[in-house]
């Protein structure tokens, strides 16, 4: 919903994105003005129950406590939890004590201040880990991924050995089925592969961090800032920030399936170069841009 | 530059002005949003020396940090001082703290607690006074006057008597002048009264209350919230808001010049409904709206 680093323009959101996976929705990052951006996109509210903030400057996390007091006008009942680094408590605390509010819901926090990857949250289809980043200040990118899903049951074979259909979930969570007669029929010879499971890994604010690439091998989808071009190279040590080129050396050396850039810097007029100089390194490269929408 | 109760909306923008007194700009109250509304309104950041925050609900400011921070990343240099409720200092360096960041600018806190009306601003032009409002939490609406300004030279009356353009500073600031013959040539033949100095009263969120009234007599415009219209006159005592009618009840009490309606829930469709209601009992009735410019 916002891809822009640093201060709002009126066409360009700070950070935020909705992940969803099999339609539970994840928000990621949350700068001003992000409840505006999800009404805009036709986001459902109430179907956000996690939210995943990277790390506390204000372009990632100003438009939090919008999100958690616009719920609570709107009568919310389920719980919402946050994971942010350590500080994010107080912050929206003091703020709900200062204005005598209180959420209408629970309110959950889960604060991070490990420097190694840790798993986060765990349902039974997603896991999410945290991916230490390197930059001006303690922050964490996010590593979503799915579950191995169930086997993919091939409905003629199971009719062709009269299988009852009360014996699908077990051949689906890849049981072998006895027969009457006593005939053994193989997992193998009624199901075959589910799809691969996903995974989503968004790293954003960051220097360029080999151990990024290690940790997030064969991911199906990275999202990478890229604030700079290969030009302003010598701006990304003081801010803590990657170029392109970097992030595409990243999705190369992590062999991800595709490569989304985002967190411009505004001082470029065209997008395009980003892309450009990523696809020198690693061809399967996006552009992430406000409102934009991509199947991983 | 926002004028919505609660929620911001992707049209509908929460509280916030901008008041330009003889070039100097106030920033009264900072929703969500207020430094992208800014930058589309076309108000240069720098100009702004002094913002006034009524009260610590979300939609009155949680625009601050942004505005704070983007002053920053655009390296200002000029003092800022912020006007608003005790805690809010708290809240900001909380933040700042948190971000590791810091302005480039000095940052300087006026906290408020009083509840009788206090002066808070004071320069050779303009005084600001606070009107201790009403509200389910410690509010402030804010009367900024001008000073009388100087008297007007009449400068025919001046060349007619050869006085020297050396005597006219004196002769605004309403000294007589002794002709070299000894002749004293009196004020009042050589100049006019200046325009009576203009008062703006802003007054949100708050539900009714007699003694605005009485505090802000003859004030040129009041801004008055109008959240509700009379049929849910039964909400303001839970919401401590005021209906249309009410507002224009304080206007006609404190025969102020113009009446500038705003604050409006988003329940309403149609915002001539708050017109319509406060004009039975005050004619010169305005409504703000999202962008609208008002001459006081």
């Amino acid at each position: 919903m916002g891809c822009y680093a640093a201060a709002p323009g009126a066409f360009k959101n700070p950070s935020s994105q909705v992940l969803d996976i099999r339609n539970r929705l994840f928000l990621i990052d949350c700068g001003e003005g992000t409840q505006v951006a999800l009404r805009r996109n036709k986001i459902k509210f109430s179907r956000i129950k996690n939210i995943f903030i990277s790390h506390l400057h204000g372009d990632h996390f100003f438009g939090l406590m919008g999100v958690i007091t616009t719920f609570s006008l709107l009568k919310r009942t389920a719980p919402l939890t946050i994971y942010g680094p350590k500080g994010i408590k107080e912050v929206v605390l003091l703020q709900l004590k200062l204005s005598q509010g209180f959420t209408s819901y629970p309110l959950y926090f889960k604060e991070l201040e490990s420097k190694t990857a840790t798993v986060i949250y765990e349902d039974d289809e997603v896991m999410v880990t945290t991916i230490p980043l390197k930059h001006r200040i303690y922050a964490n990118g996010f590593c979503f991924q799915e579950k191995q899903g169930e086997r993919k049951l091939d409905i003629n074979a199971a009719l062709n050995h009269n299988i009852d259909k009360a014996y699908f979930n077990k051949i689906k969570q890849g049981g072998n089925i006895t027969l009457d007669s006593g005939e053994v029929i193989l997992n193998e010879d009624l199901t075959e592969d589910p799809p691969p499971p996903k995974s989503y890994a968004y790293c954003s604010d960051t220097a360029y961090k080999p151990a990024i690439a290690e940790q997030i091998q064969g991911a199906t989808m990275l999202y990478h800032e890229a604030t700079f071009l290969d030009s302003h190279e010598h701006l990304c040590k003081p801010t803590g920030h990657s170029t392109a080129k970097q992030a595409a050396q990243i999705a190369k050396d992590a062999q991800v399936g595709q490569l989304i850039l985002g967190h411009y810097s505004t001082r470029y007029g065209h997008l395009n170069l980003f892309k450009e100089e990523a696809q020198t390194i690693f061809k399967n490269t996006y552009l992430a841009d406000d409102g934009a929408v991509f199947e991983v």
